[in-house]
């Protein structure tokens, strides 16, 4: 009982059941959890439970995805009328498609300002896992922040998780502000990737505390395919780029505070850094995955700023044994200030994201297959996309036995636009889009980035809508073509071009 | 002579065609000019001159527009490679759209940044407008700050235009401050639209001044169409929503930093507010029009930053003939300040942009027509969108008899993205789409802004896509198809919805 140190919250201590009955139809839930880390395991589990036999839905905001099954369950159950900022589950995907649950794609840092434009979003109950409570009351985080302190401040009632599964030494590495509302917002001033401003704990007002329930159930652990031919090569076409910009005196060898997005591409890209020339790297980046385990053991990175820790069953082992070897290396904030705006262009942040698909000039879609169906969601790529230093989206250029090109000729969903992306990266080479007009961007993204067996059929189109004329060449009525012929005759390869393999002048 | 302060330009003092002598072919100057307000006069006309009867083909890099027939006459005498990073010249226009010009439209907060990031945009020779120049022989600006400050210190020659048609009483309303580049990028100490960070100057190296030239060419007056009932409509629903905003308590009366784009739409929306309730009003904006007087005049605003003044040839009269009494009413920054997104984010800037089209799920295209023709450039309305507390844009809802709609089923391009659109409003009604999902934004857009006449059209379109499920309904196939439509026929609008007046169910 020691991890809860404050003794009023005692006789709030009751199991999750009895918790998750606090918890009403049409409530709006603010819920702990970034990307599978620090989510609430045991209370939020219970609303799908009772959605079989009752009527309950709920509006759920988190940080990011949630871990194990919850979003999977709330949404077979019926127990989702809105989900909100972002999701990565196949079944609640499936519902989102289906009309069945509505879902609210938002940039991660921006979720946080909503709560003083918006009243129809007050929350009901906030659920936030915590490692222990302080003597005042207040959090103290698991292994994410989010978007747990907004909703803390923004709720009427709070249910705390205490997760005896991490251990204690992880308080010390959040360092939590809430910011204030507009007109009085404050400078935030963070000048480096470990700046502190807040607190090693989230402040709430105790009396709000309705339940405190225990669990021991860890994260769900990331599953990251290990980096194989094409993510190792776009890994080597960034290095490159990039060891080229300190060649040429643009960049030092310590580069600028890297972000990296989830995932296997992302994960691969940074894994690069550890056999590079770099040297005293830092990071202000959203997720910390294994990759910055591996740099941090590599001796490459200096420290890491995020708003969650996602790792693998194996690099969790390694890091919970052994906690302090990394405790001072790393720091965990809100959402609302690792996506800052303000921070991000400050500090210059060099920010690396997956696409969908990329199109010739230089769009980019990160949420949608085929314009219409939602993948998981736009993150904060473009928190980092828009005000950082260097925006790189990367992809491989071929998929699926070569039936889809992610390279095309226009993107069938936007989410980055032409201003907002310099580097676009492939297993094939890297495009610098940077001071291009679109008529130059597209014959370096066809000559760099497309695949060899695409690149006649994408060189064709432009050539053909260039024809036409305009600032960025389109023949809107071939533009989805090749997203058509996929849904028709299962790819988007034009026969007379499969295969062929073309140079572009550049 | 005595605004020459600085007695070693003295003998740099020297016709315009004799200083436009030191521009070379191929080389990349950076002019003053913003909106057509403080651009060279005298000396970048002399090159599109030249190049009729020589070799001369130049970049051109501004802050925003030029004005008079500048940027026309150097695409119509073939003098410009590569123009940037926004224009609004309908011969450039043309040029840019045969091919002849490349363009590469960007956001114009983030242009001063570039320089750093590349190498091959070194300017050799910036020419800048000035009122007078420092006993320290640094320029006091005219009525633009633009790219000014990094231009000249990323130049190797400097021009200088003392433009006597501007009172000297200008000096003072400047603010300038050239940001460290990244890693040593300071804080933006913006607290409030007036406060003052920098010097009322721009600090140069006198030794890079190459020629001085006197000319007294007013700025180009801008044309601003009188509001009309559209635009008076638009003005209205934007009121009125403000005003429930307030009167829910999620804004005072004062409102937040305004920020209007520029044109005919803008202006009218602008002053719609001289009749409003609200009171203390503040802008912080990136060009100050006719409405800004208006609104001083109304005593309905305190204060207003911008990176430029334009303003009509009545109220250049009015504001210079008694200057004194707006000059400590207002401020003019460089442009990656007036659009900094840290200094926008902090303040929580109203953005009011306008658009060319808009579709059903709030994407937003504000500079290519039909997808492919460049219209003028995305300029500052990303900045703002992207990173201020509202951001809203306006646009009519039909034109050219009915034969255009400006709503649409999927925009033809994407400057900003549905993650970046909280308002969209035409002369019919205003769409509040925050924390929608698109198929609830795309029942509001339809209902609230569309115009009558193609309701039926746009829910065909939504319904018949929503039956083929996904996040974001469309039918790839149809999704273009008004703008082909428009192509072949002369028309977006089906014969059988023509005129018909429907409802659409919430």
């Amino acid at each position: 009982m020691q991890r809860v140190k404050y003794s009023a919250y005692l006789d709030k201590i009751q199991s999750p059941e009895k918790a998750a009955i606090l918890i009403k139809n049409h409530h709006i839930l603010g819920v702990s959890g970034f990307t599978k880390a620090g989510d609430s395991k045991a209370v939020l589990p219970q609303v799908a439970k009772r959605a079989l036999f009752e009527d309950l839905k709920v509006t759920v905001m988190s940080g990011a995805s949630l871990g194990y099954n919850t979003d999977a369950d709330l949404a077979k159950n019926g127990a989702l009328y809105k989900r909100m900022p972002f999701q990565a589950d196949p079944t609640l995907r499936k519902s989102i498609n289906n009309h069945e649950v509505l879902y609210v794609d938002q940039h991660l840092g921006q979720t946080a300002d909503m709560f003083q434009k918006i009243d129809k979003f007050k929350i009901d109950i906030a659920i936030i896992e915590a490692v222990s409570i302080t003597e005042e009351g207040y959090i103290v985080p698991t292994t994410s922040i989010g978007n747990s302190p907004i909703f803390a401040e923004n709720a009427d009632k709070i249910i705390i998780e205490i997760n005896t599964t991490f251990p204690e030494s992880l308080e010390g590495i959040h360092d939590v502000k809430v910011l204030k509302k507009q007109p009085n917002r404050e400078v935030i001033p963070v000048l480096e990737s470990d700046t502190r401003i807040g607190d090693p704990f989230i402040k709430i007002d105790p009396a709000k505390v309705v339940a405190v329930v225990y669990t021991e159930l860890p994260d769900s652990p990331a599953v990251i395919a290990a980096p194989d031919e094409k993510t190792k090569a776009i890994s080597e076409h960034i290095l490159k780029f990039l060891e080229n910009e300190v060649e040429e005196g643009r960049l030092t060898e310590s580069l600028l505070p890297l972000q990296a997005g989830i995932g296997k591409t992302a994960n691969a890209i940074l894994s690069g850094f550890t056999n590079s020339k770099f040297k005293n790297l830092t990071m202000y980046s959203e997720v910390l995955q294994d990759s910055t385990f591996e740099l941090f053991d590599s001796g490459k990175l200096l420290f890491a700023s995020a708003s969650s820790m996602t790792v693998t069953e194996g690099c969790s082992k390694k890091v919970f044994s052994n906690f302090e070897a990394y405790k001072d290396k790393l720091l965990l904030r809100p959402q609302n200030i690792s996506n800052a705006a303000e921070v991000i262009n400050r500090l210059g942040v060099i920010g690396i994201n997956t696409a969908i698909e990329v199109d010739i000039y230089g769009n980019v879609n990160s949420t949608h297959i085929a314009g219409t169906k939602m993948m998981n969601g736009i993150g904060g790529s473009g928190d980092f996309a828009r005000n950082g230093y260097l925006s790189i989206f990367a992809c491989p250029s071929m998929s699926k036995e070569g039936r889809i090109s992610h390279v095309v000729p226009m993107v069938s969903h936007t989410d980055h636009s032409e201003h907002d992306v310099d580097i676009l990266v492939t297993e094939q080479g890297l495009a610098d889009l940077r001071g291009l007009a679109p008529i130059e961007r597209a014959r370096v993204v066809i000559e760099n980035c497309a695949h060899p067996e695409y690149k006649a059929q994408l060189l064709e189109y432009f050539e053909d809508a260039y024809k036409l004329g305009g600032h960025t060449p389109h023949s809107l009525e071939k533009a989805f073509a090749w997203h058509m012929q996929l849904k028709t005759e299962g790819t988007m390869k034009v026969k007379d071009y499969a295969c062929n393999e073309i140079e572009v002048k550049a």
